[in-house]
């Protein structure tokens, strides 16, 4: 009944190709990216993915993107591979591709450490760690969660980075549950809303973007604490890849309250999450409460000058400015907080009871050095 | 009846504190950040100044932003000195400031110089390069262009730096001319639209953002020749903004046509331009069209795969993709190009016959480094 019964996966990287399958029967949830140019993977799901699926193979390496006719076939016969060895039907094979944009993939390497990775499939922690680490890109640690009630097992297991910028960086999460219970599709959009889509700015998309949940549907679970969980769940690998941003060495939170609608507050969060000046003063980890200012007054949302900012870190809170007014005083414990590692700014608009928030992290010298590095 | 007989300007900087003063009489017209939070010297601008000026005074060192009551008497201040030095009415002075946000203004001091700066004030080379740099801050140089036809004489000083970042860089213009012509109001605007407007991304308005321009209307001017050569001169100033991005070493256009509308070829021009990705891409001169795909697609814009992608330089030209097929063989010469100082991405939608652009820079280590420092 538990996930180890169900679920097999693991995963092998040969130099920078990384392959991961994943193997579990079960109905298939899925969310992909809205960027208008897709991948080919992102096509084939949405041309041939049905409502159930025996199997998931990833390759990292190569994004399968911008390739045309050719990158659709070559996606085909990744899922084509998967779907003989598992003897099932194409439509119950997902697959997702992360990596470099608009070169063909080689995808006979793939199926060839496919191959390996089918043969060394198992349900234990090391076989999940294989999977998170062959997923991996620019992504320093492998990122997975889990979470565990009554029944109920949700296991998440994701990359990220380059989530720094507001642009591609592909994001991939996989989750995996026992459960079953009523409206899980929607229940599963709106962890996903509530948590992946956080991660810094809008427009944040790759061509390859996608999130998917199986469920064996095993277990009954009340909906309300299968919500509750997998949102919890989804936030812990959304923040994970805020702090592996690429280059990143801290994780901010944003939140919003006082806004005139939860659109509002969502515009100034990720406004202030995706501000290069604010990235790289806490980068700096200098409390430059200017540019959280500006930020939010070019957010596009409603606002006025009546605003209250604060800090808040372990080293406890700082009131930067209090209903438009600079605090003195606080600065010294404000540096306090901006050198610490997970720090959340806290903004109350004071123009109605909207709410939102958004996950950043810093902008560095290591970010600009990847990034000017990482090759066609 | 030319401009160095009617305008009369100097600037002197004392360690942070720089003060400009020109003064001109003419007609003054106006553009002003589109933040939410108008900084001070804004503020008084849009309460107090009238269709005509005699003088001009600007600050840096202090944006004046975000410093509520006091702020806005200190403004009114700096705007009564002159007033009284030149005799004249308050609604005959314009003001502006950059800098720090959220500090009062020491505007004692600024009292102090712009009394030092009166009396130094002249209309040669050196008085308008003095103007020039009071009014920087992290500018690397001074940011002056001339247009000169028939009688007519245009002379624009502007302020810009940080415009790398999407977001609050305050960017000041000051425009002189003798020029008199119908729909200059019009005229104006237009060019601001098709410049200042155009430096990276929408939604990049500082607190502080203000171009001025004062006509003394000596001369009568062909208005379509007037528009020509102030828009020449604007996008000149705009340009040198870019490549004095912070940090910025290398410049690049990015011009979108084929798209359904003026609007989508904007948005697309604005996406890449402002894309992370493909500004460090720039900084490490790597021709990643993956990363300018990825932000077409991103964009907002209605575009699909079918797009042609050139590289453009003193090199030659690259085509890196031909109606979205990747060219091969095309790297060796966008390699060259993208080492080269200023770069334009030339982006055919082959969706209809909007058309856009706009200018961007690189995203470097200095960048990360100046602003992770840039204190409060």
């Amino acid at each position: 009944m538990g996930l180890s019964d169900s679920l097999r996966c693991y995963g092998i990287r040969e130099g920078k190709t990384g392959v991961g399958i994943a193997v579990m029967a079960g109905r298939i949830f899925a969310v992909y990216t809205q960027n208008r140019i897709r991948a080919a993977p992102v096509i084939f799901n949405l041309q041939n993915l049905g409502k159930r699926v025996k199997g998931i193979i990833v390759n990292s390496g190569n994004a399968n993107a911008y390739t045309g006719e050719e990158g659709l076939r070559k996606a085909r016969r990744m899922a084509e591979f998967l779907a003989e060895r598992l003897n099932c039907d194409l439509s119950e094979i997902a697959i997702a591709s992360t990596g470099v944009i608009g070169r063909q993939l080689d995808v006979d390497k793939i199926i060839r450490i496919g191959e390996k990775v089918l043969e060394r499939l198992g349900g234990g922690e090391e076989h999940i760690n294989a999977f998170a680490r062959a997923i991996m890109t620019t992504d320093r640690f492998p990122k997975i969660a889990k979470r565990r009630f009554g029944g109920v097992e949700i296991l998440g297991i994701a990359k990220g980075a380059g989530m720094i910028a507001p642009n591609m960086a592909t994001m991939l999460a996989f989750i995996f549950t026992n459960a079953r219970c009523d409206g899980m599709e929607e229940i599963f959009r709106e962890a996903v809303e509530g948590s992946f889509n956080r991660v810094i700015v809008d427009g944040d998309t790759s061509t390859n973007d996608t999130v998917f949940m199986v469920a064996s549907e095993e277990v009954e679970a009340n909906p309300e604490e299968f919500r509750e969980h997998l949102s919890s769940l989804m936030l812990e690998l959304a923040e994970m890849m805020a702090r592996d941003g690429e280059g990143a060495t801290k994780v901010f939170w944003v939140r919003v309250s006082g806004a005139r609608s939860d659109d509002d507050a969502l515009r100034v969060a990720r406004a202030v999450a995706g501000s290069n000046l604010v990235k790289t003063a806490v980068f700096g980890g200098d409390p430059n409460f200017g540019r959280i200012i500006a930020a939010i007054g070019y957010s596009g949302a409603d606002v006025d000058e009546r605003i209250t900012l604060k800090l808040r870190g372990e080293s406890g809170v700082a009131v930067l400015v209090e209903e438009g007014n600079v605090v003195e005083g606080s600065l010294e414990l404000a540096e306090r907080i901006m050198k610490e590692s997970r720090i959340e700014v806290l903004i109350d608009l004071h123009r109605g009871s909207g709410e939102g928030y958004a996950i950043g992290c810093d902008l560095t010298h290591d970010y600009v050095e990847l990034n000017s590095k990482y090759t066609t």
